[in-house]
């Protein structure tokens, strides 16, 4: 496993990378969500790239950069136990030299959910990712389903701007309870870890209501609402969502594939989940 | 000579063309200039890729875009003779089709000259060749110093999006008595014709200026400012810049390399033109 540091090595060894390139791009403080990535890409690709890489402009300013936990040496660990090849960790110099001034910037599918609380969350997204498929050139690259939003904007930014890759969706990985796994778990004291089940809880009601036919969009909302009142460590609920899995567009009556997708406080850690009902 | 009408299937034939591949975008109704960047792409490339494509977004609503002249054929029969390979002409809705919605927006360099006449002008300048970059994948795709605030913001963005491939600039050609050769000269009656040198005395005149010691941006706009207003068919002045070439930021005191460039109004079309005091 090869660690490169600098954008022009990296751009010169994937020249000399067998063919097809599998990419995982992260923000490091690995788990097993993001190990199962680097398995599925090795599975179908003759060379691994996984980037590490906390890119500072999809960070708002009240947001948790600074914080955002790091363990360079864990993660290399890791890596190196499920065989990737290249591990890509530039610098903030390199990515974003002095004069830089150029961004991806996708409308209407960034604008709710994720969009709404974190302007600008996603033109940082856009803009580093398409950054790093220039850089390492991938025949496919790797997202977890869990940030489904991110999913839909890199989806959409691959087709408009016509790129050579492949955009792979994996299923979200979860620890036993249910709860989906994130590197932003870690900011959970005990008692908050327990209660952080009830995200995957309310998501498995909407599961359940559709599949006994209720087509009420606004009634699966209310009813996952209402469980995840239940909790008293839930603070907060940024959105709880049913939408068209595609454009993001809150439905009325619940049509395939739709997008059940919420967001909620749970002492300090702001959690994410989803799941699409199909 | 082939000529491709479909983004799949230019992606496809692109598979196997003889590398390195050189490309030339144009809006068509091609003269002397777009041949001499074909030219060259042929000396420097095995392949030569051209689109003809009118980029219906980089033309603001009170634009020319209905009024944009467009001769296909005999822009056909200009490409065979020069030798190139593929040409490269889509259709609106395959390159803007109906979810699109990933612009590419360029900060800082956009916002003068051309940019603040023309809102929103080089973010579809930007969209379009980010996508035929993509689409065509050269090694080398060439531009003319006459739009060179256009050639400033691809540099950015290829730059800034670490893009795999290289920006060539080829100076302008000129009609003998100077004028830079554009589609849109072909709107000039006869009359204007004759008056739209003036653009190119302007320049002249900054260019001995320079030569003789001038130092001092502003005299140098003046000078030139000075000497327009004495053609009477010019009819408005946009500006009149020297600025920094890389920044596009305007000068107190030149420094080369200096952009020094104009747009006029000679009649009813928009004449651009530029030189670099090095």
């Amino acid at each position: 496993m090869k660690v490169i540091e600098t954008i022009a090595e990296m751009k010169q060894i994937r020249r000399g990378l067998p063919e097809p390139v599998g990419f995982v791009p992260t923000m490091g403080y690995l788990h097993e969500g993001h190990l199962t990535l680097v398995r599925r890409a090795k599975a179908e690709s003759k060379s691994v790239v996984v980037s590490i890489y906390v890119n500072p402009t999809q960070f708002g300013p009240r947001e948790d950069l600074a914080h955002y936990p790091r363990d360079i040496r864990r993660d290399l660990a890791m890596l190196e136990k499920v065989n990737t090849d290249i591990v890509f960790f530039p610098p903030d110099k390199e990515m974003y030299p002095p004069r830089f001034s150029t961004w991806v910037d996708v409308e209407r599918v960034t604008e709710p959910l994720e969009g709404a609380i974190r302007p600008g969350h996603f033109r940082g997204v856009a803009t580093v990712c398409a950054k790093l498929f220039n850089i390492v050139q991938p025949a496919k690259a790797y997202f977890g389903q869990k940030d489904a939003q991110q999913v839909v904007v890199i989806k959409r930014t691959v087709a408009d701007l016509n790129m050579n890759l492949e955009i792979v969706v994996v299923p979200t990985v979860r620890e036993p309870d249910g709860l989906a796994m994130s590197s932003r778990n870690t900011y959970l004291n005990p008692e908050e870890r327990k209660a952080a089940v009830v995200l995957y809880q309310a998501l498995g009601l909407a599961q359940q209501l559709w599949s006994k036919g209720e087509k009420n969009a606004e009634r699966l909302r209310q009813a996952m609402t209402e469980l995840i009142h239940k909790q008293p460590l839930a603070e907060k609920i940024d959105y709880v969502s049913v939408a068209d899995a595609e454009t993001l567009v809150e439905l009325d009556e619940v049509k395939p594939p739709a997008l059940v997708s919420l967001a909620v406080k749970i002492g300090k850690p702001r959690l994410i989940d989803n799941i699409v009902l199909e």
